[in-house]
């Protein structure tokens, strides 16, 4: 097994971990166990418990900025209501494609200690700008109604970060229908009310 | 200081413990310390750390459901758009009365074991369904779209609880707009597409 391959199975099965049990109350022994070698052995490939969060925070939120980019990119010819409904797609894909990498992102990033959190905390507001930013644009032509897009981009980034808790790959519901439902549910909060 | 003050005294500290660091990683000591007491003496009023975690999370479920059971009881008379913006209202509410100790009870209460846990998992059910059947009941009746109000009101639900991770007493929104905000999100995002 190659470095590459090795580290990513070794986010995996800390994933699993930290979602199962908290990074608190997890121990590199934990993490070496699951993967069956030894804790000297792991210690080969990461310099810390905190390095495997890190590894995997910076993955995930890798991640969604690449599913962003793609999404914006992809509407780029569109309007608002295209790119926000872009936006909600590509971040249910990236949750729905590892709902325990996701979770660890959402709940233990802030167990980073320092300048990693600082920066994993300016990536966070970065990526929530450009929801707040599209929802802002279809305020500004009136695709959207007047509505505050600073809440308006929460609301639906901590309803779409919810999936990590209650997404299940045997679940009645499979991405793309979540991904529908979402998409109608995002943009009829923000459209405009035309009653 | 009587018994119930002090036990109140105690689960606002250790919510706070729990919240900043997670359930796993504060112990008996931890909160003993924060309280300023001997570790000894806190076991004259809790029985263990699980303990302590069941009497926030129940308490916290409580105030859900009493706050929900209210909200319904005074929209009795309203349609379902007016008992659903009564339950988002509500939530905020306690929410944001206690976001440490709403926090624990959305993202630790898994760690409670066995028969605990379960009723936890059926309290929470039971109190989804509130959402659910009222989004139900305003399909049915033409108020809301066609929409799957069990999605529906997960897609609520995880951004009212999302609250408890951003909200600051001292933050730009105080609870009241707050819930004006999410109820208008709340309520557009089911609302009957009338273009």
């Amino acid at each position: 097994m190659d470095t590459r391959t090795r580290r990513r199975e070794i986010d995996d099965v800390a994933s699993e971990l930290f979602h199962a049990n908290g990074f608190a109350a997890t121990s590199v022994r934990d993490i070496a166990k699951a993967l069956d070698i030894q804790a000297a052995s792991l210690y080969a490939h990461v310099a810390s418990k905190d390095d495997v969060l890190w590894s995997i925070v910076d993955g995930a939120a890798t991640d969604f900025e690449h599913a962003a980019d793609r999404a914006l990119g992809d509407a780029a010819e569109g309007d608002a209501v295209e790119r926000l409904a872009a936006l909600v797609e590509a971040h249910v894909e990236v949750v729905t494609a590892d709902p325990e990498r996701s979770s660890v992102f959402v709940t233990e990033w802030r167990h980073l200690s320092g300048s990693l959190r600082a920066a994993v905390e300016s990536r966070r507001d970065a990526y929530e700008a450009r929801f707040r930013g599209t929802i802002a644009e279809g305020v500004g032509t009136g695709a959207f109604r007047a509505t505050d897009p600073a809440i308006a981009a929460t609301f639906v980034l901590t309803a779409l970060n919810g999936i990590a808790t209650w997404y299940r790959p045997d679940g009645r519901l499979t991405p793309d229908r979540i991904a529908d439902h979402y998409v109608d549910l995002a943009l009829s909060a923000v459209a405009e009310d035309h009653g």
